[in-house]
């Protein structure tokens, strides 16, 4: 498929993870030949910062790339994969969470480059540092994903697709709910009048930490010992949020049963 | 009390923020006197660190610090007060959680210096970077604190004990909950035989965004939309850790409501 030189990418998507991913492609030199949308802001916005041509439509997505690289919510990944034109080349996904095999009824040689990291569409990220889990539909598609993939990062895993599953749900826990907890942190605060960013260092500190010692050696607080006193005043003071009490209840006591192991 | 010069510290307590406190004040020059702790290795280790004598029952503290600091645990805190020898000079202790009040039968000048922040014993802070909370039993007390914390940080703040308590609560979130939701992310990633490392940038990422975003705003995954079929899965996968499982489903809840408010 690839006769030479590096392959083209067609993206399926225009959105955070789209976004990084067509950007530090096109930085490091491959061509980037479309950007399908539904919303035709985001594909040209996306497509003009790649130098491609954009499309609002799917049957309009054409033939040429190498590559076609589905980043799009896990909601309507294989909605889409199913209305996608029949082109011959390699098909990706970029999800934790949904199996490689969505692809099967639809093309030969598909497979997974699943980025390990929170996008934005606005902060630029270094993709050197991201670790990249891959799965290919056969050896020929493995390596043309891994031929890729090393493109953006040295640190490069092939994982299928039940293992990727645990390794999506281990970085909702540390992603997505640890960005809650700063929520909820920000919420708690306004009680004081102080602001949000005092807490950043901490926040920082806490994220540093762990960098170089396992969490659970980490781990600091009155839930260490289940410190009766201190929580239940603690939970007293919660009383008119059941959902932040529960919260605290239950992460309080987790602490102390893992601690306990 | 403190006539021309900086005020000279005597520490009760020689844990992870009584060290980081101690070495702090000692690299800006400030003469520690003394360091007590029930546990002569840790009394002797901090002692030699920071030039100062060391001591294991609370009769020998002496009475010659401008400043005496009580740097210990929550729970022991009030009784090792009520049996601190009476030392006339300002007294001060530095919990998030416990009221200024705690002193009053003893002493007539005490106060609070509360860091925000995380300490181990081995890894140097930047005290510069911190956020200190003070509060005095007078304006003299409060003077004095504030002269000590001006040494340590530019980032000093008065705080009452009542909204003190909301900081610390909040603190316990961002910082205890958080952490114990690493530990959670590294238990479920053994299922994968994928080192807990692979997860360091996105915890590392993830603690940067909200350094420039609202966390409200940084909030990504399924749960802002409560994307059930997603939701259940994941469920379903922690079905034989219940614990877990109610933490999946309480946050994500938790998520889909504050993001609709």
């Amino acid at each position: 498929m690839i006769l030479g030189g590096s392959p083209s990418v067609t993206f399926i998507g225009a959105g955070n993870l789209a976004t990084q991913l067509a950007l530090a492609l096109h930085n490091k030199g491959i061509r980037i030949i479309q950007i399908f949308s539904r919303t035709e802001e985001a594909a040209t916005q996306l497509a003009t910062k790649v130098a491609a041509s954009s499309c609002t439509h799917i049957n309009n997505i054409t033939s040429e790339a190498d590559i076609f690289i589905f980043a799009i919510k896990d909601t309507v990944l294989e909605d889409v994969v199913s209305k996608m034109p029949f082109h011959n080349g390699l098909w990706l996904h970029t999800s934790g969470s949904m199996p490689m095999d969505l692809f099967m009824p639809y093309i030969e040689s598909y497979g997974i480059l699943y980025p390990l990291q929170t996008f934005s569409k606005t902060k630029e990220v270094d993709f050197s540092q991201i670790p990249l889990f891959l799965e290919g539909s056969n050896e020929k598609a493995l390596d043309t994903t891994r031929q890729l993939a090393c493109i953006l990062s040295p640190h490069i895993y092939s994982l299928d697709s039940e293992k990727r599953k645990w390794l999506h749900l281990s970085a909702v826990f540390a992603n997505n709910f640890t960005n809650h907890l700063y929520s909820i942190a920000s919420d708690i605060i306004r009680e004081t009048g102080v602001p949000f960013s005092v807490l950043l260092p901490l926040i920082q500190e806490t994220a540093s930490k762990v960098q170089k010692l396992p969490p659970l050696v980490a781990q600091t607080g009155p839930a260490i010992r289940y410190d009766e006193n201190i929580i239940n005043k603690q939970l007293e003071m919660l009383k008119d949020n059941p959902e932040y009490q529960e919260i605290y209840r239950l992460l309080s006591q987790s602490i102390f049963h893992l601690q306990k192991k």
